[in-house]
């Protein structure tokens, strides 16, 4: 009896799931200046080469042979594989391929991967419908705004918890994205984004298994049949997000509600998204780019003696693995990156197979790291210095990373990284053509001449 | 710089991911007494009548029109209906209409419907791949034990945060019974436990919505799916129940590890389950059982002046609807559910009817129900006074309701509600068949024999 079983407190809560399903339905195609259409594109580019590059990786084979026991219909593609499956399978696999190389975007406030669950559900749903690229172009904008904007509300306490907040988020903003493709109305929508909020997908104690790309993929699927069932009538709270014990307040200790009303409209999460120009979780970033700096001053491998590393604590929580096994487990070893990013200049998926990350070369350099926690340094920053064995000293800050805000990849560097994950899949020509498709998609009659593109 | 970015302590977890995992593919055959085999197969009929009953619901109707969606090939039957779908979207609805009702069976330590989330998964896959009834029999058993388990381990802490525990359990239940089903070593059982882990399904917001029985029906599919996924190779954390970010330190502030393995394979959590007399949430039923009473003692509703009922706050905090609108409202008002006893002698699925929930006999009574909250009260119990116009008063204090463990639903009252919820849909023939089918569950060669007579 001596349970605490009170509702929690209203805290006035306004009806953020009715202001959301509004704003998602109602808002105006292209409702927003040039520059956040293009990053809707950029977006866009840069999930489909992700998805297309791991499209051969083994956990899209797992995936693909558990989907084929469903003896799912031809609906829609699997980016980079022949076959198609039934559209929610389609949404579910490219969620998971585009988020297996940790190569994809993030949204830098909250961590958020975004495009991972709402574009792999928009497209699916948009090729099994042949719908118009502006429509795709509408909803990503709208679909990451609800995910971002739902993030920003609970971040960071919601993540600290143990929540992978990319499929946590990711399916209401692939409801929401859905429910915009299906043009539902603001009740249904509303019912959408409640169906979906009973649907979080995602621990981080998956990190570093199949199970973390799969958290994009499982809220793909889920925000995609959302939409179906609030199109077909069925019911959810309609204060499911803000509700005592509603999605919010049962996910997170904090829920800034006006996150997700403030500037509705005017300011896009899309303009916040970034794209990773290393194969790893962004933490590691500024380590990598200030080793491929230290390379870029003539530091040599052979010469280093010790690569002593300062960051923030979460780089070494995330990315502490001191003796990775093999390229999964690379990708969370600060160690494997800083010595990637000296010996190769660079840490692209290649950087990150089974045979580079056991090298012996490889092994003996990422020993020499030595990595201490400085609180007093951001985690969007690295301080790096290389003792080389003649007793020199070359010391490297980055503040920002390349691939940060403050630094972006340009349009050409997206598109060389498009290349470098899609042409071993897809030949050079229809690389270069899928590029091109991709650009132009906001103006595609039928999004289903841009996915043939991307079958081998 | 602020945010407590520390993981969890590890509180010395046993490894249960692993030890759950090794009993469900390890243990033997009906490697228990005939008393836990029998409440398995009660435990299947109850499940089967609420699913037949409740399956041209509209909300059945709305997720079957989703599911049409993505043309499903026709593996699967849903109990009631004619046609089939793939056993994913199978094990899906049938969760919803096992649910609908809100008449299924409940695990009264946690407030879990076990059945829901986990025959829905057994029997679709075993339909589809042919399998024995024994095979159905034993998966039902050790699902139920590792979802029942995990709950006794977060429960309440759990529940009390805001999650619906059906779905947020079920999903392991659901993949350990496929995974035995599907006859997974220990390794890959560990792993579909762990790809589960990461789905939880369900807020307690949704209450009252077609959301509320859309959680074990998701929690069915998102097991099935991950034995599957295990059973192909997909990987998953081996620690995701106990791990510090794992399932349990995630969605709880209270894990009591011994719960998982205390007894292990000696107590069977099945032989806690219980039925429902009422087709409403179980924590009505002792207020309804006394009102069944007052009937009994002659007491008549032109007669009453006022039935006062004393009961624990959680009666009132989950269903404390006063004025319900429809039927669905009316299974959360102990207000209806007090008139209906009290009028009827019984509240079954019928006595939720909108027609009866807002007949005006019926809403002058409820209102004549004044309930206050008296935690001395165990929330099993209920202490109930009509007060009548000429002055005399009639008490009742029910201690534990019929369909508790303590008064359980014999074999006879199980069959009764079976064919008051089957008939209608499949005739008195077939549904006296099916009852014989269930009972014979254990010794059918293969479960599509069972599965033919659930179809009208």
């Amino acid at each position: 009896m001596a349970r605490n079983t009170q509702v929690p407190a209203d805290h006035d809560a306004p009806p953020i799931t009715k202001i959301l399903a509004e704003y998602v339905s109602g808002f105006a195609s292209r409702g927003w200046n040039d520059a956040v259409d293009h990053e809707a594109h950029r977006t866009f580019l840069n999930w489909l080469g992700c998805a297309v590059g791991a499209s051969r990786h083994e956990a899209a084979d797992a995936a693909l042979a558990a989907v084929a026991e469903l003896q799912p219909a031809p609906q829609a593609t699997v980016a980079g594989r022949s076959g198609k499956v039934d559209m929610a399978s389609a949404a579910l696999v490219n969620g998971i391929t585009s988020h297996t190389f940790d190569f994809d975007d993030t949204h830098l406030k909250t961590i958020i991967h975004p495009a991972g669950p709402v574009a792999s559900a928009l497209l699916a749903l948009a090729e099994h419908k042949g719908m118009s690229g502006r429509e795709v172009v509408d909803a990503l904008v709208l679909g990451i705004d609800v995910a971002c904007r739902l993030g920003n509300l609970v971040y960071p306490e919601h993540y600290d918890r143990g929540w992978h907040i990319t499929g946590t988020t990711g399916m209401l903003g692939a409801a929401a994205g859905c429910a915009r493709l299906l043009k539902l109305d603001a009740q249904q929508t509303q019912m959408a984004l409640g169906i979906a909020a009973s649907q979080p997908v995602g621990l981080r104690e998956q990190f570093g298994t199949m199970t973390k790309p799969f958290h994009p993929g499982a809220a793909a699927r889920a925000g995609l049949m959302s939409a179906l069932l609030a199109a077909k009538g069925f019911t959810s709270s309609p204060r499911a997000l803000e509700a005592p014990r509603g999605w919010a307040q049962v996910v997170s200790t904090k829920a800034a509600w006006n996150e997700a009303t403030d500037e509705l409209g005017q300011r896009f999460e899309i303009s916040f998204n970034s794209y990773k120009p290393f194969a790893c979780g962004i933490v590691i970033h500024p380590s990598i780019d200030a080793c491929v700096q230290l390379r870029e001053q003539g530091v040599r491998a052979e010469e280093v003696e010790r690569i002593e590393l300062r960051v923030h604590s979460l780089v070494l929580e995330l990315t502490g693995k001191k003796e990775p096994a093999d390229g999964l487990q690379g990708k969370f070893s600060v160690y494997h990156g800083c010595a990637a990013g000296l010996v190769f200049g660079r840490a692209g998926e290649d950087e990150y197979h089974d045979d580079i990350v056991n090298r012996p070369d490889m092994v003996e350099l990422r020993r020499k790291v030595v990595a201490t926690v400085d609180n007093g340094i951001d985690e969007a920053s690295a301080d790096v210095t290389a003792c080389l064995k003649d007793g020199r000293k070359v010391h490297v800050f980055v503040e920002h990373a390349i691939g940060s805000l403050q630094k972006p990849m340009t349009d050409a560097m997206l598109e060389a990284k498009f290349a470098q994950l899609a042409e071993p899949v897809l030949g050079a020509g229809k690389t270069r053509q899928l590029i091109a498709a991709c650009w132009g998609l906001g103006n595609a009659a039928d999004v289903r001449e841009l996915v043939a593109l991307a079958r081998p």
